[in-house]
Protein backbone atom coordinates (compact mmCIF):
# COMPACT_ATOMS: atom_id res chain seq x y z
CA UNK A 1 0.00 0.00 0.00
CA UNK A 2 1.18 3.07 -0.90
CA UNK A 3 1.71 6.02 1.54
CA UNK A 4 0.22 8.36 -0.60
CA UNK A 5 -3.16 7.02 0.58
CA UNK A 6 -5.27 7.25 3.41
CA UNK A 7 -7.51 5.19 4.91
CA UNK A 8 -10.81 7.08 5.93
CA UNK A 9 -13.28 4.86 8.01
CA UNK A 10 -15.67 8.41 9.40
CA UNK A 11 -18.49 8.87 6.24
CA UNK A 12 -18.36 12.28 8.12
CA UNK A 13 -14.79 13.05 7.21
CA UNK A 14 -14.57 16.62 5.87
CA UNK A 15 -11.90 15.41 3.22
CA UNK A 16 -15.01 13.28 1.80
CA UNK A 17 -17.57 16.78 1.70
CA UNK A 18 -17.24 16.75 -2.20
CA UNK A 19 -18.42 13.50 -2.34
CA UNK A 20 -21.49 13.47 -0.28
CA UNK A 21 -25.37 13.43 -1.45
CA UNK A 22 -23.96 12.61 -5.08
CA UNK A 23 -27.38 12.15 -6.55
CA UNK A 24 -28.88 15.73 -4.77
CA UNK A 25 -26.10 17.74 -6.29
CA UNK A 26 -26.22 16.44 -9.89
CA UNK A 27 -29.39 18.13 -10.04
CA UNK A 28 -28.15 22.01 -8.21
CA UNK A 29 -24.19 21.63 -9.63
CA UNK A 30 -21.45 21.69 -7.84
CA UNK A 31 -19.87 25.15 -7.83
CA UNK A 32 -16.57 24.33 -9.62
CA UNK A 33 -16.14 20.77 -8.94
CA UNK A 34 -17.69 17.70 -11.14
CA UNK A 35 -17.67 13.83 -10.57
CA UNK A 36 -15.86 11.31 -11.72
CA UNK A 37 -16.38 7.67 -11.80
CA UNK A 38 -15.17 4.53 -12.68
CA UNK A 39 -11.56 3.19 -13.78
CA UNK A 40 -11.44 3.66 -17.32
CA UNK A 41 -12.50 7.38 -16.91
CA UNK A 42 -10.48 7.92 -14.10
CA UNK A 43 -7.54 6.82 -16.38
CA UNK A 44 -8.36 9.49 -18.59
CA UNK A 45 -8.70 12.02 -15.43
CA UNK A 46 -5.29 11.54 -14.87
CA UNK A 47 -3.71 11.25 -18.23
CA UNK A 48 -1.55 13.25 -20.03
CA UNK A 49 -4.27 13.92 -22.23
CA UNK A 50 -6.74 15.42 -19.49
CA UNK A 51 -8.00 18.94 -19.72
CA UNK A 52 -8.77 19.24 -15.79
CA UNK A 53 -7.34 19.17 -12.40
CA UNK A 54 -8.12 16.26 -10.13
CA UNK A 55 -8.93 17.55 -6.43
CA UNK A 56 -8.94 14.20 -5.10
CA UNK A 57 -9.50 10.25 -5.61
CA UNK A 58 -11.56 8.11 -3.32
CA UNK A 59 -11.25 4.27 -4.24
CA UNK A 60 -12.25 0.94 -2.48
CA UNK A 61 -8.76 0.05 -0.68
CA UNK A 62 -8.84 -3.32 -2.98
CA UNK A 63 -8.95 -0.96 -6.71
CA UNK A 64 -5.64 1.04 -4.96
CA UNK A 65 -3.29 -1.43 -6.43
CA UNK A 66 -4.53 -1.56 -10.01
CA UNK A 67 -4.53 2.69 -9.93
CA UNK A 68 -1.43 3.60 -8.09
CA UNK A 69 0.71 3.62 -10.69
CA UNK A 70 -1.59 5.78 -12.94
CA UNK A 71 -1.95 8.39 -9.88
CA UNK A 72 2.13 8.38 -9.58
CA UNK A 73 2.68 8.97 -13.30
CA UNK A 74 -0.31 11.75 -13.38
CA UNK A 75 1.10 15.10 -13.41
CA UNK A 76 -0.14 16.33 -10.45
CA UNK A 77 -0.93 13.75 -8.21
CA UNK A 78 -3.96 14.40 -6.16
CA UNK A 79 -4.06 13.35 -2.86
CA UNK A 80 -5.94 9.48 -2.61
CA UNK A 81 -8.49 8.38 -0.31
CA UNK A 82 -8.98 4.58 0.43
CA UNK A 83 -12.56 3.65 1.93
CA UNK A 84 -14.74 0.50 2.32
CA UNK A 85 -17.45 0.51 -0.33
CA UNK A 86 -19.99 0.69 2.84
CA UNK A 87 -18.67 3.88 3.61
CA UNK A 88 -18.30 5.14 0.18
CA UNK A 89 -22.24 4.27 -0.10
CA UNK A 90 -22.71 5.87 2.99
CA UNK A 91 -21.20 9.21 2.28
CA UNK A 92 -22.58 9.17 -1.32
CA UNK A 93 -25.81 7.95 -0.56
CA UNK A 94 -26.34 5.35 -3.42
CA UNK A 95 -24.62 1.92 -3.54
CA UNK A 96 -21.45 2.17 -4.94
CA UNK A 97 -20.64 -1.26 -6.90
CA UNK A 98 -17.02 -0.20 -8.69
CA UNK A 99 -15.69 1.52 -6.01
CA UNK A 100 -13.59 4.19 -7.94
CA UNK A 101 -14.59 7.56 -7.74
CA UNK A 102 -12.98 11.21 -7.98
CA UNK A 103 -13.69 14.82 -7.72
CA UNK A 104 -12.66 17.19 -10.78
CA UNK A 105 -12.24 20.74 -10.99
CA UNK A 106 -13.47 22.66 -14.00
CA UNK A 107 -11.38 25.72 -13.76
CA UNK A 108 -12.15 28.60 -16.06
CA UNK A 109 -13.81 28.16 -18.93
CA UNK A 110 -11.88 28.45 -22.18
CA UNK A 111 -12.95 31.01 -24.92
CA UNK A 112 -13.96 28.77 -27.90
CA UNK A 113 -11.56 30.72 -30.14
CA UNK A 114 -8.68 29.69 -28.04
CA UNK A 115 -9.86 25.97 -29.48
CA UNK A 116 -10.01 26.12 -32.62
CA UNK A 117 -6.64 25.73 -34.73
CA UNK A 118 -5.89 28.50 -36.80
CA UNK A 119 -6.28 29.01 -40.29
CA UNK A 120 -4.82 28.16 -42.99
CA UNK A 121 -4.51 24.23 -40.65
CA UNK A 122 -7.63 22.35 -41.24
CA UNK A 123 -9.81 22.59 -38.55
CA UNK A 124 -12.57 20.19 -37.22
CA UNK A 125 -15.56 21.82 -34.33
CA UNK A 126 -18.75 20.12 -33.67
CA UNK A 127 -21.06 22.73 -32.77
CA UNK A 128 -23.80 21.29 -30.20
CA UNK A 129 -27.35 23.64 -30.63
CA UNK A 130 -29.89 23.16 -27.76
CA UNK A 131 -29.33 19.42 -26.44
CA UNK A 132 -30.83 18.88 -23.28
CA UNK A 133 -30.26 15.17 -22.95
CA UNK A 134 -27.01 13.70 -21.38
CA UNK A 135 -27.02 11.09 -23.02
CA UNK A 136 -26.95 12.85 -26.17
CA UNK A 137 -23.83 15.18 -25.31
CA UNK A 138 -21.90 12.20 -23.67
CA UNK A 139 -22.38 9.82 -26.98
CA UNK A 140 -21.66 12.77 -29.37
CA UNK A 141 -18.32 14.14 -26.81
CA UNK A 142 -17.53 10.08 -27.29
CA UNK A 143 -17.71 10.61 -30.55
CA UNK A 144 -16.20 14.00 -31.37
CA UNK A 145 -13.33 11.85 -29.58
CA UNK A 146 -13.23 9.10 -31.77
CA UNK A 147 -13.04 11.02 -34.87
CA UNK A 148 -10.60 14.06 -33.82
CA UNK A 149 -12.91 16.60 -33.43
CA UNK A 150 -10.67 19.81 -32.03
CA UNK A 151 -13.16 21.49 -30.32
CA UNK A 152 -16.74 20.70 -29.18
CA UNK A 153 -18.57 23.65 -28.79
CA UNK A 154 -22.34 24.12 -26.94
CA UNK A 155 -24.74 26.88 -27.07
CA UNK A 156 -26.13 27.89 -23.83
CA UNK A 157 -29.05 26.02 -24.19
CA UNK A 158 -27.42 22.54 -24.13
CA UNK A 159 -26.11 20.98 -21.31
CA UNK A 160 -23.23 20.07 -19.07
CA UNK A 161 -20.57 17.65 -20.51
CA UNK A 162 -19.01 17.41 -16.90
CA UNK A 163 -22.81 16.07 -15.60
CA UNK A 164 -22.02 12.79 -13.90
CA UNK A 165 -23.85 11.39 -17.04
CA UNK A 166 -22.15 12.76 -19.38
CA UNK A 167 -19.03 11.58 -18.57
CA UNK A 168 -19.97 8.13 -18.31
CA UNK A 169 -22.00 8.15 -21.64
CA UNK A 170 -18.77 10.02 -23.22
CA UNK A 171 -16.88 6.83 -21.86
CA UNK A 172 -14.68 9.81 -20.65
CA UNK A 173 -14.22 11.70 -23.28
CA UNK A 174 -15.73 14.60 -21.98
CA UNK A 175 -12.56 14.96 -19.36
CA UNK A 176 -10.20 15.04 -22.68
CA UNK A 177 -12.14 16.37 -25.99
CA UNK A 178 -11.51 20.24 -25.90
CA UNK A 179 -15.03 21.96 -25.49
CA UNK A 180 -16.47 25.95 -25.11
CA UNK A 181 -19.84 27.00 -24.48
CA UNK A 182 -21.03 29.90 -26.16
CA UNK A 183 -22.30 33.02 -24.91
CA UNK A 184 -26.28 33.28 -24.19
CA UNK A 185 -25.67 36.17 -27.15
CA UNK A 186 -23.15 33.97 -29.40
CA UNK A 187 -24.23 33.14 -32.67
CA UNK A 188 -23.03 30.17 -34.80
CA UNK A 189 -22.53 32.37 -38.40
CA UNK A 190 -20.69 35.39 -36.89
CA UNK A 191 -18.81 32.77 -34.68
CA UNK A 192 -17.76 30.35 -37.86
CA UNK A 193 -16.82 33.45 -39.87
CA UNK A 194 -14.85 34.99 -37.02
CA UNK A 195 -12.90 31.71 -37.23
CA UNK A 196 -12.44 31.28 -40.78
CA UNK A 197 -14.90 27.76 -40.54
CA UNK A 198 -17.45 26.56 -43.16
CA UNK A 199 -20.85 26.32 -41.29
CA UNK A 200 -22.27 23.18 -42.20
CA UNK A 201 -25.98 22.79 -40.69
CA UNK A 202 -26.71 19.10 -40.70
CA UNK A 203 -30.34 18.47 -41.28
CA UNK A 204 -32.26 15.80 -43.02
CA UNK A 205 -34.46 17.75 -45.02
CA UNK A 206 -30.76 18.91 -46.96
CA UNK A 207 -30.67 18.79 -50.76
CA UNK A 208 -26.71 18.30 -50.49
CA UNK A 209 -25.86 15.10 -49.36
CA UNK A 210 -22.35 14.54 -46.77
CA UNK A 211 -21.04 11.91 -49.06
CA UNK A 212 -21.31 14.64 -52.13
CA UNK A 213 -19.13 16.63 -50.75
CA UNK A 214 -15.88 18.08 -50.93
CA UNK A 215 -14.97 18.49 -48.00
CA UNK A 216 -13.49 21.69 -46.59
CA UNK A 217 -10.39 22.05 -44.10
CA UNK A 218 -12.19 24.07 -42.13
CA UNK A 219 -15.79 22.98 -40.90
CA UNK A 220 -18.20 23.97 -37.86
CA UNK A 221 -20.27 21.16 -38.35
CA UNK A 222 -23.68 22.46 -36.09
CA UNK A 223 -26.57 20.25 -35.19
CA UNK A 224 -29.64 20.57 -33.33
CA UNK A 225 -32.10 18.39 -31.01
CA UNK A 226 -34.25 15.71 -32.87
CA UNK A 227 -37.40 16.96 -33.91
CA UNK A 228 -37.42 20.81 -33.60
CA UNK A 229 -34.09 20.67 -35.26
CA UNK A 230 -31.70 23.38 -36.08
CA UNK A 231 -33.89 27.14 -35.96
CA UNK A 232 -34.40 28.67 -39.62
CA UNK A 233 -32.05 31.69 -38.88
CA UNK A 234 -28.87 29.49 -38.74
CA UNK A 235 -30.04 26.79 -41.51
CA UNK A 236 -30.25 29.56 -44.00
CA UNK A 237 -26.96 31.09 -43.23
CA UNK A 238 -25.18 27.63 -43.27
CA UNK A 239 -25.04 24.89 -45.52
CA UNK A 240 -27.31 22.30 -44.88
CA UNK A 241 -25.92 18.79 -45.37
CA UNK A 242 -27.61 15.63 -44.78
CA UNK A 243 -26.56 11.99 -44.00
CA UNK A 244 -28.17 9.71 -47.06
CA UNK A 245 -30.05 6.87 -45.50
CA UNK A 246 -32.57 4.04 -46.85
CA UNK A 247 -35.96 5.03 -47.97
CA UNK A 248 -38.70 5.01 -46.01
CA UNK A 249 -37.21 5.32 -41.99
CA UNK A 250 -35.04 8.83 -42.41
CA UNK A 251 -35.03 9.20 -38.39
CA UNK A 252 -31.31 8.98 -36.45
CA UNK A 253 -30.53 9.41 -33.12
CA UNK A 254 -28.60 12.88 -33.03
CA UNK A 255 -25.05 11.62 -31.74
CA UNK A 256 -25.46 8.76 -33.88
CA UNK A 257 -25.76 11.31 -36.71
CA UNK A 258 -22.90 13.38 -35.65
CA UNK A 259 -20.82 10.45 -35.82
CA UNK A 260 -21.32 9.61 -39.19
CA UNK A 261 -20.78 12.77 -40.07
CA UNK A 262 -17.86 13.51 -38.45
CA UNK A 263 -16.47 10.43 -39.62
CA UNK A 264 -17.00 11.74 -43.62
CA UNK A 265 -15.90 14.77 -42.72
CA UNK A 266 -12.82 13.66 -40.64
CA UNK A 267 -11.89 11.20 -43.47
CA UNK A 268 -12.19 13.82 -45.96
CA UNK A 269 -9.76 16.10 -43.80
CA UNK A 270 -7.35 13.33 -43.43
CA UNK A 271 -7.68 12.74 -39.38
CA UNK A 272 -8.39 9.33 -39.54
CA UNK A 273 -5.97 6.54 -39.23
CA UNK A 274 -6.33 4.22 -42.76
CA UNK A 275 -3.73 1.53 -41.27
CA UNK A 276 -2.87 -0.35 -37.82
CA UNK B 1 -65.39 10.79 -31.79
CA UNK B 2 -65.76 7.73 -33.78
CA UNK B 3 -67.78 4.84 -33.06
CA UNK B 4 -65.16 2.22 -33.34
CA UNK B 5 -63.89 3.70 -29.49
CA UNK B 6 -65.17 2.29 -26.58
CA UNK B 7 -64.48 4.76 -23.17
CA UNK B 8 -63.66 2.53 -20.17
CA UNK B 9 -63.84 4.15 -17.33
CA UNK B 10 -63.16 1.43 -14.91
CA UNK B 11 -58.86 0.51 -14.67
CA UNK B 12 -60.21 -2.89 -13.37
CA UNK B 13 -62.03 -3.29 -17.19
CA UNK B 14 -60.51 -7.15 -18.13
CA UNK B 15 -60.55 -5.34 -21.10
CA UNK B 16 -57.01 -3.35 -19.97
CA UNK B 17 -55.50 -6.62 -18.51
CA UNK B 18 -52.46 -6.52 -20.73
CA UNK B 19 -51.62 -3.27 -19.82
CA UNK B 20 -51.74 -3.54 -16.03
CA UNK B 21 -48.56 -3.95 -14.14
CA UNK B 22 -46.40 -2.97 -16.96
CA UNK B 23 -43.06 -2.05 -15.32
CA UNK B 24 -43.37 -5.17 -13.58
CA UNK B 25 -44.07 -7.09 -16.63
CA UNK B 26 -41.24 -5.87 -18.14
CA UNK B 27 -39.06 -7.89 -16.11
CA UNK B 28 -40.91 -11.17 -16.42
CA UNK B 29 -42.34 -11.15 -20.05
CA UNK B 30 -45.87 -10.87 -21.63
CA UNK B 31 -46.11 -14.07 -23.17
CA UNK B 32 -46.30 -12.84 -26.84
CA UNK B 33 -47.34 -9.32 -26.14
CA UNK B 34 -45.57 -6.29 -26.44
CA UNK B 35 -46.38 -2.85 -25.33
CA UNK B 36 -46.07 0.22 -27.62
CA UNK B 37 -45.79 3.73 -26.17
CA UNK B 38 -46.50 7.17 -28.22
CA UNK B 39 -47.43 8.45 -31.34
CA UNK B 40 -44.72 8.33 -33.38
CA UNK B 41 -44.52 4.60 -32.71
CA UNK B 42 -47.90 3.80 -32.56
CA UNK B 43 -48.05 4.89 -36.65
CA UNK B 44 -45.40 2.08 -37.52
CA UNK B 45 -47.23 -0.24 -35.33
CA UNK B 46 -50.40 0.69 -37.71
CA UNK B 47 -48.70 1.31 -40.77
CA UNK B 48 -47.96 -0.61 -43.99
CA UNK B 49 -44.59 -1.80 -43.27
CA UNK B 50 -45.77 -3.13 -39.86
CA UNK B 51 -44.54 -6.54 -38.83
CA UNK B 52 -46.37 -7.37 -35.51
CA UNK B 53 -50.63 -7.37 -35.04
CA UNK B 54 -52.41 -5.00 -32.56
CA UNK B 55 -54.18 -6.12 -30.27
CA UNK B 56 -55.74 -2.79 -28.77
CA UNK B 57 -55.10 0.29 -28.73
CA UNK B 58 -54.94 2.61 -24.92
CA UNK B 59 -55.84 6.10 -25.60
CA UNK B 60 -56.42 9.61 -23.46
CA UNK B 61 -59.89 10.58 -25.60
CA UNK B 62 -57.80 13.69 -26.52
CA UNK B 63 -55.45 11.67 -28.70
CA UNK B 64 -58.17 9.84 -30.51
CA UNK B 65 -59.22 12.59 -33.37
CA UNK B 66 -55.57 12.99 -33.98
CA UNK B 67 -54.79 9.04 -34.77
CA UNK B 68 -58.30 7.74 -36.11
CA UNK B 69 -57.27 8.06 -39.44
CA UNK B 70 -54.21 5.81 -39.03
CA UNK B 71 -56.20 3.65 -37.37
CA UNK B 72 -59.10 3.73 -40.20
CA UNK B 73 -56.15 2.81 -42.84
CA UNK B 74 -54.19 -0.03 -40.93
CA UNK B 75 -54.76 -3.04 -42.80
CA UNK B 76 -56.30 -5.08 -39.56
CA UNK B 77 -58.14 -2.25 -37.19
CA UNK B 78 -57.54 -3.39 -33.48
CA UNK B 79 -60.62 -2.44 -30.78
CA UNK B 80 -59.78 1.03 -29.48
CA UNK B 81 -60.03 2.15 -25.78
CA UNK B 82 -60.20 5.77 -24.40
CA UNK B 83 -59.65 6.15 -21.01
CA UNK B 84 -58.50 9.59 -19.10
CA UNK B 85 -54.68 9.77 -17.69
CA UNK B 86 -55.83 8.81 -14.26
CA UNK B 87 -57.46 5.47 -15.32
CA UNK B 88 -54.38 4.93 -17.68
CA UNK B 89 -52.13 5.59 -14.91
CA UNK B 90 -54.20 3.47 -12.29
CA UNK B 91 -54.24 0.67 -14.64
CA UNK B 92 -50.39 0.36 -15.75
CA UNK B 93 -48.96 1.43 -12.48
CA UNK B 94 -47.21 4.81 -13.53
CA UNK B 95 -47.60 8.11 -14.47
CA UNK B 96 -48.73 8.27 -18.21
CA UNK B 97 -47.93 11.62 -19.84
CA UNK B 98 -48.21 11.10 -23.69
CA UNK B 99 -51.73 9.24 -23.23
CA UNK B 100 -50.96 6.36 -26.14
CA UNK B 101 -50.29 3.18 -25.46
CA UNK B 102 -50.63 -0.45 -27.27
CA UNK B 103 -50.13 -4.01 -27.25
CA UNK B 104 -48.90 -5.69 -30.00
CA UNK B 105 -48.98 -9.55 -30.90
CA UNK B 106 -45.25 -10.88 -31.70
CA UNK B 107 -46.82 -14.21 -33.31
CA UNK B 108 -44.80 -17.03 -34.38
CA UNK B 109 -41.01 -16.47 -34.62
CA UNK B 110 -39.45 -16.20 -38.12
CA UNK B 111 -36.65 -18.13 -39.56
CA UNK B 112 -33.55 -16.58 -40.38
CA UNK B 113 -33.49 -17.58 -43.84
CA UNK B 114 -37.03 -16.29 -44.58
CA UNK B 115 -35.44 -12.83 -43.91
CA UNK B 116 -32.65 -12.59 -46.41
CA UNK B 117 -33.13 -11.75 -50.27
CA UNK B 118 -31.91 -15.10 -52.06
CA UNK B 119 -28.79 -15.01 -53.90
CA UNK B 120 -27.45 -13.58 -56.38
CA UNK B 121 -29.50 -10.49 -54.67
CA UNK B 122 -27.56 -8.01 -52.95
CA UNK B 123 -28.17 -8.69 -48.98
CA UNK B 124 -27.53 -6.90 -45.61
CA UNK B 125 -28.08 -8.41 -42.31
CA UNK B 126 -26.91 -7.30 -38.95
CA UNK B 127 -26.05 -9.61 -36.80
CA UNK B 128 -25.79 -8.57 -32.81
CA UNK B 129 -24.42 -10.98 -30.39
CA UNK B 130 -24.48 -10.97 -27.00
CA UNK B 131 -25.89 -7.72 -26.38
CA UNK B 132 -27.76 -7.51 -23.07
CA UNK B 133 -28.47 -3.78 -23.33
CA UNK B 134 -31.70 -3.12 -24.20
CA UNK B 135 -30.79 0.88 -25.15
CA UNK B 136 -27.82 -0.59 -27.75
CA UNK B 137 -30.59 -3.12 -29.25
CA UNK B 138 -32.74 -0.59 -29.84
CA UNK B 139 -30.27 2.00 -31.16
CA UNK B 140 -28.86 -0.66 -33.48
CA UNK B 141 -32.17 -0.97 -34.90
CA UNK B 142 -32.59 2.80 -35.02
CA UNK B 143 -29.11 2.23 -37.68
CA UNK B 144 -30.10 -0.75 -39.31
CA UNK B 145 -33.48 0.83 -40.44
CA UNK B 146 -31.88 3.95 -41.46
CA UNK B 147 -29.27 2.48 -43.82
CA UNK B 148 -31.69 0.03 -44.83
CA UNK B 149 -30.93 -3.35 -43.67
CA UNK B 150 -32.59 -6.43 -45.04
CA UNK B 151 -32.71 -8.03 -41.29
CA UNK B 152 -31.36 -8.13 -37.93
CA UNK B 153 -29.96 -11.29 -36.80
CA UNK B 154 -29.59 -11.75 -32.54
CA UNK B 155 -27.67 -14.50 -30.78
CA UNK B 156 -29.87 -16.35 -28.12
CA UNK B 157 -28.01 -13.93 -25.62
CA UNK B 158 -28.96 -10.87 -27.01
CA UNK B 159 -31.86 -9.02 -25.53
CA UNK B 160 -35.24 -8.07 -26.80
CA UNK B 161 -35.98 -5.87 -29.31
CA UNK B 162 -39.39 -5.52 -27.98
CA UNK B 163 -38.79 -4.96 -24.75
CA UNK B 164 -40.36 -1.24 -24.12
CA UNK B 165 -37.47 0.48 -23.75
CA UNK B 166 -36.01 -1.13 -26.90
CA UNK B 167 -38.89 -0.11 -29.12
CA UNK B 168 -38.56 2.82 -27.56
CA UNK B 169 -34.83 3.86 -28.46
CA UNK B 170 -35.67 2.28 -31.52
CA UNK B 171 -38.11 5.44 -32.54
CA UNK B 172 -39.99 2.26 -33.55
CA UNK B 173 -37.74 0.50 -36.37
CA UNK B 174 -37.88 -2.80 -33.92
CA UNK B 175 -41.68 -2.56 -34.96
CA UNK B 176 -40.40 -2.68 -39.18
CA UNK B 177 -37.14 -3.80 -39.41
CA UNK B 178 -37.18 -7.18 -40.09
CA UNK B 179 -35.58 -9.57 -37.23
CA UNK B 180 -34.67 -13.22 -36.36
CA UNK B 181 -32.90 -15.10 -33.41
CA UNK B 182 -30.75 -17.47 -33.84
CA UNK B 183 -31.15 -21.02 -32.03
CA UNK B 184 -29.15 -21.59 -29.02
CA UNK B 185 -26.22 -23.81 -30.53
CA UNK B 186 -26.74 -21.51 -34.21
CA UNK B 187 -23.36 -20.82 -35.45
CA UNK B 188 -22.85 -17.04 -36.99
CA UNK B 189 -20.39 -18.43 -39.77
CA UNK B 190 -22.54 -21.68 -40.54
CA UNK B 191 -25.42 -19.47 -41.08
CA UNK B 192 -23.72 -16.73 -43.37
CA UNK B 193 -22.19 -19.84 -45.32
CA UNK B 194 -26.01 -21.20 -45.66
CA UNK B 195 -27.38 -17.61 -46.85
CA UNK B 196 -24.52 -16.99 -48.79
CA UNK B 197 -22.88 -13.76 -47.36
CA UNK B 198 -20.02 -12.95 -46.57
CA UNK B 199 -19.00 -12.70 -42.63
CA UNK B 200 -17.66 -9.14 -41.60
CA UNK B 201 -16.63 -8.83 -37.98
CA UNK B 202 -16.52 -5.68 -36.40
CA UNK B 203 -13.39 -5.46 -34.16
CA UNK B 204 -11.53 -2.22 -33.31
CA UNK B 205 -8.32 -4.57 -33.78
CA UNK B 206 -8.77 -5.54 -37.47
CA UNK B 207 -5.92 -4.70 -39.50
CA UNK B 208 -8.12 -4.16 -42.41
CA UNK B 209 -10.46 -0.58 -42.60
CA UNK B 210 -14.11 -0.65 -43.68
CA UNK B 211 -13.32 2.39 -45.64
CA UNK B 212 -10.84 0.55 -47.60
CA UNK B 213 -13.51 -2.24 -48.50
CA UNK B 214 -14.42 -3.66 -51.97
CA UNK B 215 -18.16 -3.66 -50.59
CA UNK B 216 -19.53 -7.61 -51.13
CA UNK B 217 -22.55 -7.26 -52.55
CA UNK B 218 -23.68 -9.83 -49.67
CA UNK B 219 -23.02 -8.96 -46.14
CA UNK B 220 -23.18 -10.13 -42.17
CA UNK B 221 -22.47 -7.58 -40.74
CA UNK B 222 -21.68 -9.26 -36.93
CA UNK B 223 -20.87 -7.24 -33.90
CA UNK B 224 -20.46 -8.38 -29.90
CA UNK B 225 -20.55 -6.32 -26.59
CA UNK B 226 -18.37 -3.22 -26.18
CA UNK B 227 -15.75 -4.71 -23.54
CA UNK B 228 -15.19 -8.68 -24.73
CA UNK B 229 -15.76 -7.88 -27.95
CA UNK B 230 -16.72 -11.33 -30.16
CA UNK B 231 -15.73 -14.19 -29.46
CA UNK B 232 -12.27 -15.82 -30.70
CA UNK B 233 -13.57 -18.08 -32.85
CA UNK B 234 -16.61 -15.98 -34.86
CA UNK B 235 -13.19 -13.94 -35.16
CA UNK B 236 -11.01 -15.86 -36.85
CA UNK B 237 -13.69 -17.35 -38.83
CA UNK B 238 -15.12 -14.04 -40.02
CA UNK B 239 -13.12 -11.01 -42.33
CA UNK B 240 -12.51 -8.56 -39.58
CA UNK B 241 -12.83 -4.97 -40.33
CA UNK B 242 -12.77 -1.67 -38.30
CA UNK B 243 -13.45 1.93 -38.75
CA UNK B 244 -10.90 4.23 -39.06
CA UNK B 245 -11.33 6.44 -35.99
CA UNK B 246 -8.58 9.00 -34.91
CA UNK B 247 -5.45 8.27 -32.83
CA UNK B 248 -6.07 8.24 -29.14
CA UNK B 249 -9.66 7.39 -28.42
CA UNK B 250 -10.40 4.26 -30.26
CA UNK B 251 -13.69 3.79 -28.20
CA UNK B 252 -17.38 3.90 -30.49
CA UNK B 253 -20.46 2.80 -28.77
CA UNK B 254 -21.53 -0.54 -30.15
CA UNK B 255 -24.69 0.73 -31.91
CA UNK B 256 -22.89 3.84 -32.99
CA UNK B 257 -20.03 1.22 -34.91
CA UNK B 258 -23.00 -0.44 -36.27
CA UNK B 259 -24.38 2.39 -37.99
CA UNK B 260 -21.21 3.91 -39.29
CA UNK B 261 -20.69 0.45 -40.68
CA UNK B 262 -24.17 -0.53 -41.76
CA UNK B 263 -23.70 3.61 -43.31
CA UNK B 264 -20.30 2.29 -45.46
CA UNK B 265 -21.42 -0.95 -46.41
CA UNK B 266 -25.40 0.45 -47.45
CA UNK B 267 -23.57 3.40 -49.59
CA UNK B 268 -21.34 0.45 -51.44
CA UNK B 269 -24.39 -1.83 -52.41
CA UNK B 270 -25.84 1.35 -53.88
CA UNK B 271 -28.71 1.41 -51.21
CA UNK B 272 -28.91 4.98 -50.15
CA UNK B 273 -31.11 8.08 -51.29
CA UNK B 274 -27.71 10.52 -52.85
CA UNK B 275 -30.09 12.81 -53.68
CA UNK B 276 -33.56 13.95 -52.37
Amino acid sequence: MDEAAETIADPDDPRLEPYTKMRERDLVGRAGRFIVEGEVTLRLLLGARARFRSESILLAPERWPGLAPDVAASAEPPPVYLAAKPVMSAVTGFPIHRGVLAVGLRGPEPDPAALVPPAPAPALVLGLAGLTNHDNVGAAFRNAAAFGADAVLLDAASCDPLYRKSIRVSAGAALIQPFARLAPEQDWLALAEALDLEALALTPGAAESLDALAVPARVLLILGTEGPGLDATTLSRARPVRIPMAPGFDSLNVATAAGIALQTIARGQGRLVSAV
